[in-house]
Order: structure tokens, then C-alpha cells, then sequence
């Protein structure tokens, strides 16, 4: 009996100039068209209006599912759509109550009413909920406002009302492609994706580098890293995204064979930021993204990461997950789809050391690459880096 | 009856290696003893094993609060000791459940074990299951594994047990000062106190950094900045941070008057971090952290933090909150304590301009600022700073 969907905008679009925000819905409005167009579904009608979007479609679960995944979304609610007569509000909400409350169910109605009519919305709700509790009386079901297993929702603008039972929680964040484009490093481990993913919903569009470390790391952490790619583009429906594939095991080889030991995690983080930044350059993007977090390896002690930083000097390193505690960024990848690929097993990298330094010096790892030419080898790994286009 | 609290460490630590674990822990440790005493808290005795502190005072509850504000603790339960005889155990959870369990409440018990013990876990559970209905079925009480209102927990350590029906939750992270220091600009606004916590919890210390922009903004700032820096410094008790309190009104005077109104924001923000990579230097500090957030201003566009971190090139600019969404930033300055001081009214910065530039250009931005003699300022401006001691 769903045959509309409601979509609500922001929360951050909502502190935007009206300007500002009129543009952006507008957005967020073609990029749900555009994923629902993708899922094969179709909408019958829609209209927009400063701050909601309503849909007309017969698979209104599925595509109020779909539109959730849409940067700028804040929730969207498959819903019945009625006219604004207060009887057939109720009659509507009893319907759907009937299928969402189950024996003893504890349940509240919310109302919010735009447009001029004879009722207030303290009005719908009672009427609603002495409707519901006439007709189901019979399951032992309560109102309860406080604790409600099921809130029934009810929007009254102007003319229409739509009644809904189901709020499902969208991204937030900002329409794709907002922003200018970011390098975003993905290793095929579960951090990365979950950086890229905080920065595509802050309106900037991936250009995902990866590089290959054989002999040193598993071949399949590549394809791991395409994996999660590839899922971190189904949240920009629409959109393309060019995939680096860079290879790394040569300069990686050099690095544990003439550098000291100590120093060749900072060396090759220090080498994939300057081909990022090369990356930058050609596709003209204006950040680089890495799943760092500090103190979490090796690598990411805040000294260590100065001198990491250091070889990166014309772009921002963007660290979306420097403060986050790796619970917190598991927890974001179960809930974005990433985890599966990379909670699998994998091989770690052969090529890191028993004791890496925690306090590289600037001065040191500056000399040992120099003397290896490592700087110069970056464009010379771009030249061979593969590149595809994603989805 | 609670004479004791159990503390977890973690989650973070838990993954280390068993040496830098350990001294983590006992890293902890210190500082939990460092904060009770602070609060007048007095530990009678403490056990620390692999992964807990047990600590016995008379004042548990009280405790177990405070030491579940200390980074590296998971978390925290005031407990009743016993020893490890199950009719002892028992006994003590009926009389915590007897003030825990309202009437009709639902419970469940869980247990952890380790040592040798004519029981097992689940022995335990059953047996303190039922005495708990023995003696609080009156009260209608009934157990619930999947969905309880109240967890009775028993941990049993060798020849002693803790018996608990509450879970603090600790910040996690790695105790404070396992990193270099950081400086942490601070505004007085919401989001810079948050994004210097999230780093505070990784393991670095602040050093606090906040510009004095009268005329252009409230001189209340000032005083809101050193407010939440106080209120962050609860998190670390026991150390103690420098606050630098530079003059920036005269600068923003020349930058409002003499450069394109539209580069106002970007020009501000270059010269501070200018001043920040300064203070870095003079404090030993490792990096310099913002609360900028990607897109939520005008000056935090990808193409501005691109032209804003071009001023700092010897320091990391770490970003916690690049990729948070503004509710997200909210609920945790509400849960951190610096959500009061800084929800209070406060004028606007004066100086920002009506249309500020979203795409400003490297070139034309350092082409005004050397016309202007900005970059000099920076030495002139820290040596006019106040300098503080927190707390």
C-alpha cells in the first residue's frame, strides 16, 4: 500500500544560506533520480520543496532505501500518501499501524503540518492515535511517547499527507561533487575506505590510488582495494572514478635492501604521498586522503607522521581518521559496506620491519632517499601505473 | 557496600604487542592514581594485572567516575569484592541486584573467569540466577538475556571475585603523553575543543594556541577559549599545558583594509597557522590541530584548506574533524563537557566578509600577503602573546 517516499535534507545543508541550500537540495535531488534511475526504479512524480522531497513510486521501500544512501540525506520514510482530510489520515495510519505493530506493541504518533487547515497537529495525533487504538485495541497495544516501538509519522503539507512508520537514517553530509576532487590512498585494509567515504560525503569525489607492493604484499590486496572502490561508488550513483594502480615493489625492494631497516615504513609512505601528489596534479584534485590514525602503527606516531607530511608540500594530507579509535572505524565500515572485503584474510607486508623507527628524523630519511634517487622516481611510476575507470 | 572498581583498558592498546602494552597500562595506571588523588579520592590498595586494575576505596562509585575519564580506559564498574566461593558471590549479587532491580525488571548475569575454580562460568551464572529470583521474585523480576534492563557482572580472579551491575564507559585511546605535544587552536567556538579531545585521546598533549581578534571579535572569546581548555585539561589530570594567547586584531585590521574582501578568511587563517608552526617549534610540538571541518565554512572549502596549508609546510596539520558532520561534532562536545561554554551567544567574527572567496589561488593570496608584509608578522605577533600555565 506504500506508493510515495519522503526525503528530508541536511542536517548540514540546513545551515547553509537559503541560496546555498536551494542549490545544494537541488543536487541531492538529481543524484537521487540518478540512483533510482541506476536500480531500475521508476518514480512516477516528484516534488520538491524547500527542505523535503516527495516521491511517487510503486517500490516506495526500495527506493526509499536507495535515496538513503545519498549524500545530503538525512532520512527518507516510505510512506502512504493521502489527501490532508483528517479521516483519511487515520484510515491510512490504522492500515499501515496494522502491518508495523505487533501484540502489546508500545506506540507514539508524530505529526507536522505545513499549509493552512482545520486541525491542529496536536489534533492529528490524538485522533490518529484513538483511531489505531480503537481498531487494535484488540492486540493489547498502548501508546507510549516516551519508549514507542513504533512511531507512526504523519506529514500534512497543504493539501496532501503522507503517513509513514519507517525513518531510515541517511548519510548527511553534502551532494557529490561539491567539492574538488581528493587522491584518496586505499590499501585494501579497513581504514582507508572508511577516510574516503567521511570525505565523499563531505561533497569531494574520489580518485582512488593503489599501489601494488608484490613481492612484499599479497597481489590481492589490489583487488581488494578495487572492491572497496567500486562499493564506495555505489554512495555516488552516477558518477565516475578513475582507479590508480601504481606498482611499488621495486622502489619497495631498494628501500629494504640499501635503507636502514628502521626507517622503511616512513620511506614508502613518505614515496606514495609524492605520486599522490603527482596524481593530484593530473586529474586536479585538491587533497590527498589516507586512512592515518594517530598512533595506531608504526608509521602513524605523530613523529613519524611529520616526516611523512613533509613530502607532501603542494596539497593537504586530509586524515579523516586521525582522532578515531579503531572500534569507531570498524564500526563505520560494517555500516558503509567495506568491511566484508577487507576483514578477509589477507597477508600482511613482507616488507615491514621487526622494529621500525617511532621517531623518524626528517634530516636522516631526506638523506637516504636522496642518495637511493628516490624522489625522482615518481613520475616514473605514475608512467606505469594502470588506470581504470570506475565503476 | 561497593569497596572496589574494576578497570578495563582499551580497546586501542589491547591490539599492541604485549611489551608496549604493558607499558601503556601502567601508564594508565599512574594516571588514574594521579587523577583520584587529585579528587581526594583515596585508593586503599590496588592490583594490577594484565588488562584490569582492580583499586579498593571506600568511595568506588566516585572512582570508578573518575578513572573512567582517563584515556586508555575502556571502562569502568564500582564493584563488591568477595572472595571466590560461590555462596560468598552470590550473596553480594543479590544485594546489588536488590538496589539495582525495580520491580518487573529484567536481568541477566554475565561472568568472566580466570584461574582454577571447582566452577565454571556458567556455573556461576546459574547459580547467582537464581538466587537473585529466590530473593527479588517478589518483586517480579524476571531474567532476560537478549534485552535486560540490568547486567549483573561477576568477575572472578583467582581466589577473589567482583561482583558489579554498572559500566562506565572510558574515552579509550592511548594514555596522555604517548605522542610528541600538539598545537591546538582553539576559538571558543564548538568544534576546535572537540577536534583538540579526539587528538588529546590518541596520546598527545596540547599546547593551547588562541588569537585575541578584538575589535573584529568578542574579547568573551578569549575567555570562552581558556574555558574549554581548562575543561580539556580535566582529561589529563596531573599535566599541565601551555595556553599562548596571541593579539590578531591589528593583523585582521590590515587584511580587512588593505587585501580583496573576499580573501579576508583565507588570509586569517594562513597567518595563524603561520603563528601555530612558530609555537610548534618554541614548545617541541609535532603538529598543529584545527577543528575545520570540510565545506562547513566558506574558508574550509577543498580549495581553501589547500591555500591555508600552504602557510604551514614544516608541520602536519592534523584535521580530527574533516569529516564529521556537525551533529556528530555536537553530540560529542556535549558528551566531553565543552558543549556549555561553548553554546553560549557570541558575536560573530566582525571581519568576515559577506561573499568570501571559495576558490581562492595560492598566487594571488601570497602575491597580497607579501604586499602586505603578513608572513613578517608572525614573530612580532608571538612575541606580543600571553602565555598562560593550565591548568
Amino acid at each position: 500500500m506504500l506508493d510515495s517516499v519522503v526525503v528530508r535534507f541536511g542536517p548540514e545543508i540546513g545551515v547553509k544560506s537559503s541560496r546555498v541550500r536551494l542549490r545544494m537540495e537541488k543536487r541531492v535531488c538529481e543524484h537521487i533520480l540518478k540512483a533510482l534511475e541506476h536500480y531500475g526504479l521508476e518514480v512516477d512524480e516528484l516534488e520538491y520543496t524547500f527542505g523535503r522531497l516527495y516521491l511517487y513510486s510503486s517500490r516506495a521501500e526500495e527506493a526509499a532505501e536507495k535515496a538513503a544512501r545519498v549524500f545530503g540525506v538525512s532520512s527518507t520514510s516510505p510512506a502512504k500518501r493521502t489527501s490532508s482530510n483528517l479521516s483519511e489520515i487515520a484510515e491510512a495510519a490504522v492500515k499501515l499501524a496494522s502491518s508495523a505493530l505487533h501484540e502489546e506493541a508500545k506506540f507514539a504518533v508524530s505529526c507536522r503540518r505545513v499549509g493552512e487547515h482545520p486541525y491542529t497537529s496536536g489534533d492529528v495525533c490524538s485522533r490518529v492515535g484513538e483511531a489505531i487504538l480503537e481498531a487494535l485495541g484488540c492486540r493489547g497495544v498502548r501508546v507510549d511517547l516516551d519508549n514507542p516501538d513504533v512511531t507512526v509519522g504523519i506529514e500534512v503539507r497543504e493539501d496532501k499527507a503522507f503517513v509513514y512508520t519507517q525513518v531510515l537514517k541517511g548519510p548527511g553530509g553534502f551532494p557529490a561533487g561539491t567539492q574538488g576532487k581528493s587522491v584518496c590512498l586505499i590499501s585494501g585494509g579497513m581504514d582507508s575506505p572508511v577516510a574516503c567515504w567521511l570525505i565523499m560525503r563531505r561533497g569531494s569525489l574520489p580518485v582512488f590510488l593503489t599501489f601494488n607492493t608484490h613481492p612484499y604484499g599479497g597481489e590481492e590486496l589490489v583487488e581488494r582495494a578495487l572492491e572497496c572502490a567500486r562499493i564506495l561508488m555505489t554512495w555516488a550513483i552516477g558518477f565516475k572514478a578513475r582507479a590508480y594502480i601504481v606498482p611499488h615493489g621495486q622502489l619497495l625492494d631498494t628501500v629494504v635492501k640499501k635503507a636502514p631497516r628502521a626507517l622503511t615504513c616512513v620511506l614508502c609512505k613518505r614515496a606514495m604521498l609524492r605520486v599522490a601528489e603527482r596524481v593530484a596534479v593530473r586529474e586536479r584534485a585538491q587533497a590527498v586522503v589516507t586512512g592515518e590514525s594517530l598512533g595506531e602503527q608504526a608509521s602513524q606516531t605523530i613523529w613519524n607522521l611529520r616526516v611523512i607530511s613533509q613530502a607532501a608540500s603542494s596539497f593537504p594530507v586530509l586524515r579523516p581518521l586521525i582522532g578515531f579509535d579503531k572500534p569507531e572505524t570498524d564500526e563505520l565500515a560494517r555500516r558503509r559496506g567495506t568491511c566484508d572485503v577487507t576483514a578477509r584474510r589477507a597477508s600482511g607486508c613482507k616488507a615491514a620491519p621487526d622494529t621500525p623507527a617511532i621517531k623518524a628524523r626528517v634530516s636522516e630519511v631526506a638523506a637516504v632517499e636522496q642518495k637511493l634517487s628516490l624522489p625522482a622516481l615518481a613520475p616514473e611510476l605514475i608512467s606505469k601505473a594502470k588506470v581504470l575507470e570506475l565503476p
